[in-house]
């Protein structure tokens, strides 16, 4: 059960969006820019490395879901996942993800984690400075989201389906707040 | 020196928020609502939360400038702390504000390591859903801001000096971006 009043019907940060819509707009603003914006790290990859860092946090909800993303979008059905999959090591992914997963694994345990070398093998792979930067802030930013949804003990379903439902909604849909509020996700077969 | 090329006349987190503007404004937006917002919370004990965090996560650029903030702040005065100063275990607070902050720790270690315990002490002190929550969100946030602070070496002054002039002008100024961009801060006696 939740430490707060959330509503009954959402799940994991749905329900704490709808909470609190004030820091809502806010957060969701950032993470349509950072996973959905203009890049060269495709959405897929981006999206890897949230589901990465929340695997490392052991927060299902969170790795769930965002594996489901990566896994729905452009080149993410290369890579050998499967959504709800538990080893993230297995992937087959390029040189240069890898390097930058590693960057995010460091960054997952902390800032000071993170040494020169981490930083040259990612350059050495071809990272562009903007890509190193965005992949340490999306790594600080599920650091954020695990501890908001765990933290406060939301709500997460066990069926599979839940997160191909909610995967395909951030792929379709973005981030953005939805105008209109938040619904209860159907997913039911 | 940093990872990724910064402005060196901006150190720690002002070096990155002008470094990609598009993420800073949302992340600014967030912090000023959860720690300038309306709040039953004072804004020195956000701050308070807020250097709590960045101390266990030894990120010495964040809690040296939220101490000095949550000392400048009305309230603050009393807390007997200090700018920079190493041991935020000894100030003087009321038994609400520091079950928020052994809440705070837990949400620092990870999500999962909160227990209903943490959150019935906190409610048998008063403290309502909604600070619970910002209590939460706001060590999350920090989580953030400490990795992306030190993932990328920013860097950070070692004169106290700076720090009161970086309290002072988050006391007075807030959290949102400044609309002529960043300025190096004035801080030299």
């Amino acid at each position: 059960m939740p430490h707060i009043n959330l509503r009954d019907d959402l799940f994991g940060i749905t329900s704490l969006l709808d909470f609190r819509k004030e820091t809502a707009a806010p957060l969701c603003e950032l993470t349509q820019v950072l996973l959905r914006g203009d890049s060269t790290l495709t959405e897929s990859e981006r999206e890897l490395i949230a589901a990465y860092v929340s695997s490392l946090n052991d927060c299902v909800f969170c790795s769930s879901a965002h594996t489901s993303a990566s896994c729905l979008l452009p080149g993410g059905e290369t890579t050998g996942m499967k959504p709800m999959l538990d080893d993230l090591n297995k992937f087959n992914i390029t040189p240069k993800t890898r390097s930058l997963l590693q960057l995010a694994a460091k960054v997952q345990q902390g800032g000071l984690y993170v040494q020169q070398i981490d930083i040259d093998i990612a350059k050495d792979q071809g990272a562009t400075d903007l890509e190193i930067h965005d992949t340490v802030m999306i790594a600080a930013l599920f650091s954020l989201y695990n501890r908001y949804v765990d933290g406060l003990a939301t709500r997460r379903p066990a069926d599979p389906e839940f997160y191909i439902a909610l995967g395909t909604r951030v792929t379709t849909r973005g981030y953005k707040m939805p105008e209109d509020g938040y619904h209860a996700l159907q997913y039911k077969q």
